[in-house]
């Protein structure tokens, strides 16, 4: 108790410093951000000075104040904010669009930063690196602390299952979450709760065609779809309906629909906004918002050999009403998730999953358009932390990605020029594959920065499987 | 004085700290750091847990090895190292090949970490961003803390001189070193101690043609070599022997050289490593060890489209032997400025300038081994620092650059693969220019890590101005 006690004396002294930063930023950021296409008008200023206007000191000095957002202790809430092929490249392009190149992002407002390597392993061979990692790889690794191989979801090198923070989370009497804009079968989400040796193993179907060993039939979990149930997070938001419409093979719910089984958990199934606005505490929520992956936000010139007339991004019309922001999810998440009369709190898992798939598209408006809505839930989670200082609020990435924003210079690659709200061109560079084809990942080591107790340690160079370590040590788990 | 006597006694601690980081890092790095382009044996592990192995507490919870690091009161000595174009991606190229993708760097030892955006603006229109700055802009907006345009050399975004850095430490009774492997004409070494309305006004020549209001024929200040020469620091080494062999113009070295000038301004002109070594105390020294950019270490194959057969870096057999190694510059200018008995100490500017001019060329090799030997130059002023604890050392990059370490995919750029040290292919990418042209800066935000006092002032998001607030208030200067 002493050490929560102390945990909470550091944060005001953070938290007022946190209020500092917000008040003197450029652009006041709403507390739910913003997440449209054409707001703000910020400009950049020769000789801006941004530190010397935020130190709580006055003098430009900021030692105090990031000594104050140090703090030890242990979180009785963890918020792990996941913006997939986030890199410095992706967040750099949507503040310029966005904010202006002198604004700030809500993500930009954590007051710890620091940077980790994502590579990932051989298959059956762990001591040779593959120095480009996928969603699956990365995700595995701070999920279970164990660098895999490339598509492999929560297990090691040679396939066997090793147990998540999710999980380890539940054992230990919290609350779970897992929030996405992708299928909530999709990598990044199916990685806290399912084990399969390959990540396309989404549902029964194709779990029967590639992962044998994992298939239900065959006496294994089942595809991600019903480990997930299985796991039963007490929030599972996303898109990926599909897969559970499909049907289960083997064991108690054979015949029935992943779905059905679902229910039969407890869950209470929602498919729109108004409905998970409308969701009570208590039962367990399964939020599927999309058959496949859920629409983005923003639509917009796509990046050409040669180039595009400079463009603004407008909003997606396809994009259906019905839909919650990711904002809203995380808002509904929190208020779920948070129990003042518990005993324990909670760990949720929050990810931008689009800025990846839209920069492996080369649609510069697609790919900006997710990372502002993914501030926009950052922002969430910042406000939630505010009110609630015994939370570890991270902001991180799984891998870099192919955009690069660069001279308006003749490349060999795909470019597009957008004008930002700042009325400056920005030239975006798709350089790794070819029209139609699908953009690389990158290998760079990527941002992490960090708010709450214990987020001094993603401070320094670190590897995405220390990011394990720190979230279980926060939340005290064996 | 108590400030200073916290500041040591501080430092202890995260001088505690770094030992013990080396110590328990996957390779111990050398005192001197490493340059070999064959050297390194690390393999990256599965479930390597960086972090937890290197807590002083041995817990794995670094919040007080963190704390520690964190000094405020001021520095006597500042060391700030540039890696030119070092981006997170040159960064972990370098690693990857050298020291494993497990493995660490000297620049990965310094305790707190923080990344800064790089922006230029627009010429006469400082609220108008460019948002891919060049190294004059960018060097400009931490040597004097304004922003400028592409081109500027310490002169704001109408062309007025604004002062610098090391012209204020001078002013300020320290001394003072520019220290380069460019010519030291070249952007990066010029923004300290000259101003000039182009970067291409290196000479005489160039300043008649190209600055005329900079041209000492018109009462200006002359170019950069003869204003570096005015400025006088009292170290002053890298390449550009060649506009030093020009004739000043007017006023009263008309007619002679600039190197006449610097010789009258009683510079000890050096042009070996041997002269280097044997350069004594007492007299300013210029070194001079190429006509233009001094040659690079590394050689190996050129990305190509459709890239090329797995290769080996190799020492670049035209480097001559009488050129001193960027680590054996900055131990000499770190004894020459190193004076106990002065009142006050001394800022050093170390560039490692060939990481961009290699990534331009998309030449993998030519790249990354600029960065091990700038990694070098920084193994010797963190051991510098360790032995100072009054000394703040920076590491950061003045904008990102093109190089991605992608999947070994067909990609419309260029590529190359290398066969890293531990045994793995590793591709790299270009994709901002064809072949034979040079690839494009890139607008990316970027890392920066420091070590000792005002060192906290890095972390979070600040803009590259932002340190030049850094560097004065740290040096107490006015």
């Amino acid at each position: 108790m002493a050490s929560l006690l102390t945990g909470r004396r550091r944060w005001l002294v953070a938290g007022a410093l946190g209020a500092a930063l917000v008040a003197a930023a450029p652009v006041a950021i709403a507390a739910n951000g913003s997440d449209s296409a054409t707001g703000g008008s910020d400009s950049a200023t020769g000789g801006s000075d941004r530190a010397n206007a935020r130190s709580s000191a006055g003098t430009g000095d900021r030692t105090t104040d990031v000594r104050s957002a140090i703090q030890g202790g242990s979180a009785r809430n963890v918020i792990l904010f996941l913006g997939d092929g986030m890199g410095q490249s992706e967040i750099t392009s949507a503040r310029n669009y966005e904010r202006g190149a002198a604004g700030r992002l809500a993500m930009d407002e954590l007051p710890l930063t620091g940077d980790y390597t994502t590579y990932a392993v051989e298959q059956n061979n762990p001591g040779k690196p593959n120095y480009v990692t996928d969603s699956a790889a990365s995700g595995t690794g701070w999920a279970t602390g164990v660098k895999t191989y490339n598509g492999a979801i929560s297990v090691d090198a040679y396939g066997n299952p090793v147990p998540t923070i999710l999980e380890l989370a539940k054992r230990g009497g919290l609350r779970t979450g897992d929030v996405t804009t992708a299928e909530v079968q999709d990598a990044t989400p199916a990685v806290l709760g399912s084990h399969v040796v390959s990540r396309d193993c989404k549902g029964p179907v194709e779990t029967t065609a590639k992962c044998a060993v994992n298939a239900k039939e065959n006496g294994g979990a089942g595809s991600i779809a019903e480990q997930l149930v299985q796991t039963r997070p007490d929030v599972l938001l996303g898109g990926g309906a599909k897969y559970f419409n499909q049907k289960v093979t083997a064991g108690k719910f054979a015949g029935k629909t992943v779905l059905d089984q679902a229910k039969a958990a407890g869950y209470n199934v929602v498919n729109t906004a108004a409905d998970l606005a409308a969701a009570k505490k208590g039962k367990p929520v399964l939020g599927l918002f999309a058959d496949g992956n859920m629409p983005v936000n923003w639509t917009g010139p796509a990046a050409v050999h040669g180039g595009t007339a400079p463009s603004r991004c407008t909003a997606n019309p396809a994009l259906p009403k019905t839909q919650p922001k990711l904002a809203d999810q995380t808002r509904k998440a929190l208020e779920l998730l948070d129990d003042r009369h518990a005993d324990k709190g909670f760990f949720l898992q929050v990810e931008g999953a689009s800025i990846d798939k839209q920069d492996h598209a080369a649609d510069p408006c697609g790919q900006i358009g997710e990372t502002i809505d993914f501030d926009a839930a950052i922002a969430a989670g910042t406000a939630f932390a505010r009110s609630h200082p015994d939370t570890l609020v991270l902001v991180t990435a799984d891998h870099g990605h192919s955009s690069q924003i660069v001279e308006p210079t003749a490349t060999p690659g795909l470019t597009a020029t957008l004008i930002t709200n700042e009325g400056a061109n920005m030239t975006l560079a798709y350089g790794t594959a070819e029209t139609g084809g699908s953009q690389s990942h990158t290998g760079t080591q990527v941002r992490i920065a960090a708010m709450g107790p214990q987020a001094a340690n993603i401070v320094g160079l670190t590897n995405q499987t220390d990011l394990f370590g720190t979230l279980k040590r926060a939340l005290r788990l064996r």
